[in-house]
């Protein structure tokens, strides 16, 4: 049998390749989840009023187990919500993307939410970064969360080495049902893997069983071998599987990729000065054609384009708004220029927004932390 | 090259075989351990005074680094004590071994020690116990500890679900440094081996680096393997290695092997009652013959007798009384139904105590647990 040819590896730790729209597709069957249809957002809407522009554009495009998940909204039984972050660095827009659907979420279905800070994990697989380096860094980050408006009254967010009192517990009990074997399979680790990176994912699992509710979680589709464990070991621990809503990488600047905090000139990074927004915007790959006459001519390429796709992702929620952007830049109508240098305002402007926020939350981190 | 036929298996979950005296030099060989030598125990009585009859008769018989401790002390670099138990159920006289040298080294250098309950681990390896069972025995157990008399400004008493939160970020440090190769190549884990197995010798190790100062382990030679790896690690983390102080198993009361929780009719537990102590003894393997007469004549074999050893081991400190008794039943004066009913009195008298205490125990938990 021919095997296909693989462009792309994704897992939680490692994503490589250039990433193509028609690649998430392939991913969707490849992890064995469900698309996103259009009959799923209609009930979310039925619930909501209206659909985040994530959804709608399905930037969130797949999930496991929504159906069920609203079936049982629909039965009175409240879901609760589950996200996380992996506190090695500085917080940059693409891991913003799940967190803003997850707020909305939260707002629209007065959801609780556990966020989940892996400083363990992040430690574990870091070369370079230190315990006490993570741990850092997922204060730091918690600021980022909370700048976003999450509720404080529905909201605990959970740090891995601090709460491991609360997580243990309930990790042992995923751990005592899971092998080696499956870890190799799915993670693809072998026996020179570190036997905390092979206990690691049970501590991933733990939120999910905090309570007996049913649960969903809003997350890179890259994250989702963690939870295809959690979900094979729910049932025999009494617990629900939680439903899942993967979303796509946020864009990088560069010509492929997704957004990386490993190449930071391919990010925008929620710490990042006016100037480095501007210099990273300056020098983001577009597709314009090399002339203004070519431009005017042939007409610009806004698919390939990083610009776009920012504004697709994050900045531009009118969807008739983006439709006229679209077309005005294939028609040659627009210039990179001009494009770039409103998005860097654009971006400027969200950003001191964000960062006033982020200073307020210091004295909000309290409230949002979850005790003992 | 012939492989030597071996009749006993001994790791850290597993003792099988008929483990006879002459195979405590092979497993020092094989493990690679130090025999104890008089040297050795002269250097620890020019500071005890005494030597415990547990050195004296080498039932500690093995050592890794004792020598190094010994220097270390003498340039007044003080060592703490770490040793622990596995809470799986009642605690039996085979348990108390190494912790009653360990409250004798506390006393005689005035050590600090760590107690570690591993309630997550025997929760791991169980085929039945529950999590909220393993940490019932821990608390039940940690009275026992307490009831030998350890001091309470001296003792820290760490029940793992308990106390990861200080545990958690030491074993994470471990952890990254050891690979699935070395615990499968340590312990015989294979892939269908639980993570929670793979990861659980980090949070053994743990107790070792809370302070960073020589550490000695009394322990049962069967943990040696863990601390095998704590030894390795230890460098590649700034910290010294811990010395380990080895003792043999404990005898059972039937014919073969060491005395077993899962056999309760060759342990003495500390709850048994004084009907249970006498059935027990009355029942228990001797060395001496079929009949009075023969007795008389060809006296009785003390070396196979486990009233004998429960003498050596417990209940007997006198050297001199124990090699008249020994004498005496070589010579057939002695009959085993004398020799069952005086021991039986022996462990019920230590008992009757042993239980006291251990009530009040009770009120003294809180002083010995430690904190978060």
């Amino acid at each position: 049998m021919k095997k296909e040819s693989r462009k792309f590896t994704v897992t939680p730790w490692k994503i490589e390749g250039n990433i193509q729209e028609e690649d998430y597709a392939k991913l969707t069957k490849e992890f064995g989840t469900e698309p996103l249809t259009n009959e799923l957002l209609e009930r979310i809407k039925k619930h909501t009023g209206e659909l985040h522009y994530l959804l709608r554009r399905k930037i969130f495009f797949s999930h496991r187990d929504l159906k069920w998940l609203l079936d049982e909204y629909e039965k009175g039984n409240k879901f609760f919500l589950y996200t996380g972050r992996g506190p090695s660095g500085n917080v940059h827009l693409g891991h913003l993307l799940p967190w803003i659907l997850t707020k909305w979420l939260q707002d629209k279905f007065k959801a609780k939410l556990y966020f989940q800070m892996t400083d363990d994990e992040k430690f574990l697989v870091s070369q370079k970064l230190s315990l006490e380096e993570t741990r850092n860094y997922a204060y730091e980050n918690a600021l980022d969360v909370i700048a976003l408006g999450f509720k404080p009254e529905l909201t605990k967010i959970i740090i891995d080495t601090e709460n491991i009192k609360k997580l243990y517990p309930i990790a042992l009990k995923v751990a005592k049902k899971l092998t080696f074997s499956t870890v190799k399979a799915v993670f693809g680790f072998d026996n020179a893997t570190n036997v905390g990176m092979n206990f690691f994912t049970s501590i991933q699992s733990a939120p999910c069983f905090i309570e007996n509710k049913p649960c969903l979680i809003p997350l890179g589709i890259d994250q989702d071998p963690h939870f295809r464990i959690t979900r094979d070991i729910a049932p025999k621990l009494g617990f629900m599987k939680p439903a899942l809503l993967h979303c796509k990488f946020a864009p990088g600047l560069g010509e492929s990729g997704k957004m990386s905090a490993s190449q930071p000139e391919t990010a925008i990074f929620t710490t990042d000065s006016e100037k480095d927004v501007e210099f990273k915007i300056r020098n983001a790959f577009t597709g314009g054609r090399e002339t203004i006459a070519k431009q005017k001519q042939l007409g610009g390429m806004p698919e390939k384009c990083t610009i776009y796709h920012y504004l697709l992702y994050f900045f531009e929620p009118d969807d008739k708004a983006m439709q006229e952007k679209f077309h005005a830049c294939r028609m040659g109508q627009t210039y990179c220029g001009e494009c770039k240098v409103k998005l860097a305002e654009t971006i400027n402007k969200f950003l001191r927004e964000h960062q006033k926020k982020r200073e307020l939350a210091k004295k909000q981190l309290g409230k949002f932390l979850m005790k003992d």
